[in-house]
């Protein structure tokens, strides 16, 4: 099932060249030089200097600097080859861009599954989005850059054996999860399917780890949501606990609220155990709630847009406001919308991985981030949706509808987030030009909203046995 | 695919009654009058009395007598009924005929996949047993007790309603699961299989109970190796932090050692979030290791005779040295032998799930007991069945092997058990004389050994991905 569409080429472009007009100004300046290899190349035997992959099961934490570039030993500088899975999602295709353009070489692993997704409930992005087939081409076109493309299932190991033995990746960074938590609660068979595919999906990668790339560096999306909101401080992963005079560092305590949240604990647990028993390298990204939509990568070219969702089922938070906001309907608030969580910018997202895969965990250990730049209620969401309407001339109204979920609307919530920081990320905090952009855009694409897919259509408690068919 | 092997009868036996001469002394008094329903009687609609079953989503423990019966409203007195999932293994089965005993009515379902494993690794029970269709008409013949039996996977949903639909518990006693922590690290696939199989199998039964039977009391088997070995002492499912200023009580923080170790522990997190959203009602046993075979019930008949497993795969520590011993095996100690445990007498097993029925989680509860009643370090075993051998005639060695498995081998270990003591579990502690009663057992059957079986043959680190084969 893999496709290679992989071809050999070298490309050099100076800092800062821009080419398409339509690059973003907020793109980082591409790396300097670099030279690409085919799957068939000599290089794919290519492997990290020694000196990275020691033995080490404590949680020390490497200091090598953020570079997609990497000294080999006389060969030049390459690119360290990163497996991006669930590379045609939201933030995977974001992630694998920006990955490709640091200089790593990148291949997308993917079953396309969420598209089918769409189709089955309804449901659209807000931008048209192309083909995975379409975006690797015209990466390709507009940069030189290859992207190795494998359309497949990591539930089927056979399949993931392969894509490991072809592409030999240095780092595998895992967005190839069912990743919505109403999606999860719409029926059994949905609960059933994400805790299968996503804790099976996930072991297979760690025995493809184990059996092919030992040295591999796991860059797993795990979700803020894994913590719940303890009333305590939530720490990055570990927590210092004494006890009856006795004192020990646990993993912190995890309270998943939807059998999604529940699936990204369960990942957790079981890379925590590999790490231990097999000495897998692993970073647990806790993200929080992403909003944006264009990357520098992803605003070049039409064909690279990101997909972005306002529905009730893969719709997030503020990325759901504005769409309201444009078309005229009231921002739905769940409940007191007291309900606080941690958000970061996209563009974070894909710094944030850059940044884990730069600068790897040891063998053996398995180091959490929080991967998130703010706190936010949602009322608070809602009033800077207000203000930002305000500034375009929209008036923004708010409607408190039953809230779907079942979560605290009012509690405490102070989240650890400085792992990430420490190691260099420059975080897009949430302004109001960002607002403002993000607001214009969702007015731009206003005609493709369909108004059925605004509210909540799944409901935690409501949940049922029986398969949920959806209406035309 | 179910089986419906129960009939109608109305038995009385007096207090102490012994209706086969084998018998055991220790066997609990029969209670003194209960009448049956068949699955088609009038009485299939039965519920308890509804005071029972008031919500409440603290921790707050019910105060209800230990009894099997329950009085319902002007028809007398009425065996709960309850389903026993798993119910054909090694506490499953003790577990059904105690309960069956004790004026519950029982069904037992069951895939027999447990017998399957034997056969496909070449290896068996120390004791011969009958098949559980034997076992059941058995029991009816000895007690006038039916025990109803649905064979079929709780995977199956389908399979797992019409058990649902047909017996309609009030108590579901789940023990269906891959219970072995080596056989869960054989191989890819039957790590992949013991997460799925358990994982989707408990996920099926909260959907059931939540859609057929939402005031059924789940009462689940998980077990002590969800915990690790933490540095502090070990609290019943929830430990109280106090953390920059502000306290909370959350879950235990888990370190599963294997992947069936961790299969239990996504259990639990599934569950306790079930609670909280569906109001399901649930009983986590963090089971310690089970040692001895006979309880009062499998003892009254040689077709009634438990399962009692030696081998490498499904042999725990304590029955696998007495076996070990029986056959001038010397005792092997994994590594330096100072891995802690608690333990506890297969006669113990019953009477606490007894317990946990007779007492039920309130509505919306997630209630966990730590099912143990005595902790021993490896070497203190092998020590007991050293002095116990001598009693017998026996010369015990013992030999360290190199330890399979990743885990401390010199550690801290303090877990605490007070919840079932103080419901009224009266522990059988380990004796001397049982000690030598389950050494005699096992040297009446050593005949029944394949040396083979007796040295560990999977490996935590050695683990591979492609299927592992067993050799004739």
């Amino acid at each position: 099932m893999a496709h290679l569409l992989s071809t050999s080429c070298t490309l050099k472009i100076a800092p800062g060249c821009k080419p398409n007009s339509r690059l973003n100004q907020d793109s980082l300046a591409f790396s300097a030089s670099f030279s690409f290899q085919t799957s068939k190349s000599p290089f794919r035997s290519f492997r990290l200097p020694i000196e990275r992959f020691r033995t080490n099961s404590t949680l020390q934490e490497t200091t090598i600097p953020s570079s997609g570039f990497r000294a080999s030993s006389g060969e030049g500088s390459k690119a360290e080859k990163v497996m991006v899975i669930g590379g045609d999602g939201y933030c995977g295709w974001a992630t694998a861009l920006h990955l490709s353009k640091k200089g790593y070489e990148v291949a997308i692993v993917d079953s396309l599954v969420r598209r089918l997704f769409d189709q089955q409930l309804g449901i659209d992005s807000l931008t048209p989005i192309s083909s995975i087939h379409s975006r690797v081409r015209r990466w390709k076109a507009l940069t030189g850059k290859s992207i190795e493309l494998y359309i497949g299932d990591i539930c089927d190991f056979e399949f993931l054996s392969e894509t490991f033995k072809s592409f030999e990746p240095d780092a595998v960074v895992h967005f190839g999860e069912q990743r919505s938590a109403p999606y999860s609660m719409i029926d059994r068979s949905r609960a059933v399917f994400t805790q299968n595919n996503n804790v099976i999906g996930t072991l297979n990668v760690l025995f493809a780890i184990k059996e092919y790339r030992d040295h591999c560096h796991l860059v797993k999306l795990g979700t803020m949501g894994e913590y719940g909101t303890p009333n305590i401080d939530i720490e990055e992963g570990y927590i210092t606990i004494t006890h009856n005079g006795r004192t020990d560092t646990l993993p912190y305590p995890k309270q998943g609220s939807s059998f999604y949240h529940l699936s990204k604990v369960h990942d957790s647990n079981n890379i925590a155990f590999t790490c231990k028993a097999w000495g897998i390298r692993a970073t647990d990204l806790n993200q929080g709630v992403v909003y944006g939509v264009k990357t520098p990568e992803t605003d070049m070219h039409e064909e690279l847009c990101n997909r972005l969702d306002y529905d009730g089922v893969f719709g997030t938070a503020l990325n759901r406001f504005c769409v309201q906001a444009a078309v005229g309907h009231p921002l739905t608030v769940y409940g007191k919308g007291g309900q606080t969580r941690g958000y970061l910018d996209i563009r974070d997202t894909v710094q944030c991985v850059e940044l884990a895969i730069a600068n790897p965990a040891n063998r053996g250990e398995f180091r959490v981030f929080n991967q998130f730049t703010e706190q936010f209620s949602v009322n608070e969401l809602a009033a800077l949706v207000t203000k930002a309407g305000k500034n375009l001339g929209i008036e923004v109204q708010t409607t408190s509808v039953p809230n779907p979920r079942v979560e605290a609307e009012e509690h405490y919530y102070n989240a650890k987030h400085t792992k990430l920081i420490e190691l260099g990320l420059q975080p897009h905090l949430l302004s109001d030009s960002l607002l403002d952009s993000l607001l214009n855009f969702a007015v731009e694409y206003k005609d493709r909203v369909d108004m059925k897919q605004i509210m909540p259509s799944v409901s935690w408690k409501g949940i049922g046995a029986k398969p949920k068919t959806v209406a035309a």
